[in-house]
């Protein structure tokens, strides 16, 4: 139908990305972790004055913490448990039997206390919790982590494996509000700064099951996301390289995390896909770094 | 028994690491990264005229790609396979209510394509082998990866999840023996640079079980494996932070890697395990980076 190579090719071709055989997990080449590293340090200046702990995680996180977070009830079908072999030598020799034999050979692999990462906050919470009332004026993080979505794809933003650079503030009503506030501002700010056409507009989470309509709807209803959205390479529509997330006191609940005087503290994040805002600039300002708009350039790399 | 703090405890309280409940599963703090950061732009100068081809993994490879690499006939015990829902709504009613009782939760996971990465290099060859004939010379690969491995342990330099950058040398016999010798000779140049007391020695990979026992004295007897140790935090002996290790035609075959003039191709790989090196020189130079070897800081840091 299209003689045009899809972008996904393109990025193949031109070494941005290198495939592995299954939609959604591609290698990076140098070029395009120019791209990261470049966006990534624009971050940096946006938030040189805000005191923020930074924290890089690795891309699994605990079990039970994970179970605790109530990520299964509400996105099943994403998360990506990590299982081992925990056999004898009979047990291996029959898998490798089975492997050979190209039959399932992975009955015998025991869930690990291991989960992948499903957004770079999940494993704040419970650090958070664990060192008690928080000081006065509450507290800011600037995480960062690859994380996983079982949704393979042939979108080449909706990646298995991707990284998120995220802040998560903790503290009053006003406070966590208002640093929602605040990067709704930053955000547009910075994407015009790399010459990204964007809009931002309300949104959901995609709870699982016919429950998760309500949350849905319960979600839009009291405003507590919204998105950043650029056109990649869905042609259904632009896709969220950002998201403004205000939990009120589900975390704060959830972990028992607490303000100075003692209350439930309320949280929110700001969720940069980094892999995705890449995608978007590769998109809009072309293949050839070399050729992109020398504000844009002088933004990213100084 | 010892009333001083154990080494993974004081990387805790200065915020180096930070626990997660999970033996070998660790956020890390700012000062940590730039210690990481540091070592890995050593060793870009160190290779900047090898004209080395960059890639960046994610942390997990195609599950039909591991399989055909034979891990799981060597490993079993340290792979990690992901796993996902992919049931409807009352298979997840069903998942809830055994979370809800503490129950294992976990029966209705089913194996994804994605099995995470066990070293950098993996990923790279069926790469390599889909480009057909190498050019004359072959090639060089310079990779890293969050690298995974089931072996939990309190020891802070046996993670489960950790960095490999890793160089991957594909070509003759002679120019992939001639690569071993050329980091046998850069690797301790190297961390004679920042102050690191190492030996290299001879060593072998931990192959699984009864019959691992003859593959490991089979690769000893070759010297096919050699590691750079330093003394970390496990007191029945020094870690290895490097390895050197000479394939043969393993991968060349097991993937159909052929030379120049059709030959099939040998391969040797050279991993720099990222976070062990910064555990080394946290534990030889202390956890106050201002008071380190001004040596030792401008080595890393310019």
């Amino acid at each position: 139908m299209d003689a045009q190579p899809s972008f996904l090719n393109q990025l193949f071709d031109k070494g941005f990305l290198v495939p592995s055989g299954v939609d959604g997990l591609y290698g990076r080449g140098e070029a395009y972790e120019e791209v990261i590293a470049g966006f990534d340090s624009l971050i940096t200046k946006t938030v040189a004055n805000d005191a923020a702990e930074k924290i890089s995680f690795p891309p699994g996180m605990s079990r039970v913490a994970f179970e605790k977070s109530g990520y299964m009830k509400s996105f099943p079908q994403l998360a990506g448990t990590v299982h081992s072999f925990c056999g004898v030598d009979h047990d291996h020799t029959e898998l490798l039997a089975q492997l050979a034999a190209g039959e399932e050979w992975t009955g015998k692999q025991e869930v690990t206390d291991v989960v992948l990462t499903p957004a770079a906050c999940y494993p704040i919470y419970p650090v958070l919790a664990a060192r008690g009332n928080m000081p006065k004026g509450g507290v800011v993080f600037d995480l960062q982590s690859y994380c996983f979505r079982h949704e393979p794809s042939q979108d080449p933003a909706r990646m298995q494996l991707f990284r998120i650079r995220e802040f998560v503030r903790a503290g009053t009503p006003e406070e966590v509000v208002a640093f929602r506030e605040e990067w709704l501002k930053r955000g547009p700010a910075m994407m015009e700064a790399v010459g990204l056409p964007l809009h931002i507009d309300l949104a959901n989470d995609p709870f699982f099951g016919r429950g998760g309509r309500l949350m849905k709807v319960g979600q839009r209803e009291q405003q507590l996301k919204f998105e950043l959205l650029v056109q990649i390479a869905n042609p259904a529509g632009p896709t969220a390289i950002m998201s403004f997330n205000y939990h009120q006191d589900h975390f704060g609940e959830t972990w028992g995390i607490h303000t100075n005087d003692g209350g439930v503290a309320q949280t929110a994040c700001t969720g940069f896909g980094m892999d995705r805002i890449a995608l978007a600039l590769l998109k809009h300002h072309g293949l050839d770094l070399k050729a992109w708009p020398k504000s844009v350039s002088k933004t990213l790399w100084g």
